[in-house]
């Protein structure tokens, strides 16, 4: 029952204390639960920026809907997805894995030609939807080692994504911002949501059994 | 360290004992972890579907690229998202949140005339695009629940989600599936992925720190 507890704890946090900072041992531990996170493929399509810089934290306020938690939270992890496909990219992750697995070099060949012919086709739009979906596998499983480590984050979407690229120069390295993840410790006596209740609806609703 | 552990523990399983089978139990853990899961504007916006039916899990298998696991797995759970939003769904959500807290009706009206200023604007695709988006959070969490109990799951993108919404009738309920999802035992002497070592990118090439 741990996660589901600390599912039950964790909550979409409005309003950090900005004198607590997060260690750099649970910082690591919150992005390496990114890193082991399943990918389509196992292609892991995303790359993770970690702000700690309180200047650059200041700037993305401006770019969030002048949402001040971005500036209160300790850190502000940006996920960031694969602009598009490249027979690089893909030849690159297949032959790290046949390197560490120890096996041959031209072990993955039919199937990176299959994942070619499927992706390298599709336009980078629709690239971009593929690999930022798998961004969003790996944002849920920081959210819960967060939680794991009673350290507070609030799941963002809701910001400008082209100023963030261009603030953080994510175009240059292939990549497009999708999401942002600020992690840190609640401020109790301010934040309104924390005495609120967790709504969701009910199972029966949720799940039918066939 | 629970949860990193759980990760390290978990694969892609790729072939299931048939014979074993998840309990009730834990099939409902795997669940509530997906239901507690963070979704945009807390609007949960996708449902699960657990087939433990033997006929059904068959015939899905022909509409999975004919991948066995599906078949052999205890339970798959399959998820749907709303095929777009509505003025209905978005009020129902908030309604539902506004009754649980105990805040007066209309505690409400402006943020969800924001929400459908934004999304009843959008192409039912576009809807679709982050509706399912959604669904991965979720997806990533019920993996980690899953490798808590101990149950082996294989994430799955690659079906042919029109016919899979067909033979579960998603349509009519205004969903459309996003990701399947096998869970039960691996199979350890048939599995040729198990003795395998998990491949991820170094930590120094996935996460920037600024």
């Amino acid at each position: 029952m741990a996660l589901l507890n600390d599912l039950e704890w964790r909550y979409a946090t409005k309003k950090y204390d900005p004198n607590k900072k997060v260690s750099q041992e649970n910082v690591d531990k919150i992005v390496e639960a990114a890193r082991l996170a399943p990918t389509s493929s196992g292609m892991q399509q995303f790359r993770i920026f970690v702000i700690s810089n309180q200047e650059l934290k200041n700037k993305m306020v401006g770019l969030s809907n002048g949402q001040q938690i971005v500036a209160d939270a300790s850190h502000v992890l940006v996920f960031a997805a694969w602009d598009k496909y490249t027979e690089e990219r893909i030849d690159s992750i297949f032959n790290l894995t046949s390197k560490e697995r120890g096996l041959p070099s031209d072990r993955f060949v039919d199937y990176t030609n299959r994942l070619k012919a499927i992706y390298l086709k599709q336009s980078p739009e629709q690239n971009f939807t593929h690999t930022a979906k798998q961004a969003y596998i790996a944002f849920g499983l920081s959210i819960a080692q967060a939680a794991e480590l009673k350290i507070d984050a609030t799941p963002m979407e809701g910001f400008n994504s082209e100023q963030l690229d261009e603030l953080l120069d994510l175009r240059s390295k292939g990549l497009k911002s999708v999401l942002m993840l600020p992690i840190g410790y609640r401020d109790e006596e301010g934040d309104w949501l924390l005495p609120m209740k967790k709504v969701r609806n009910p199972i029966e609703e949720f799940v039918t059994e066939i």
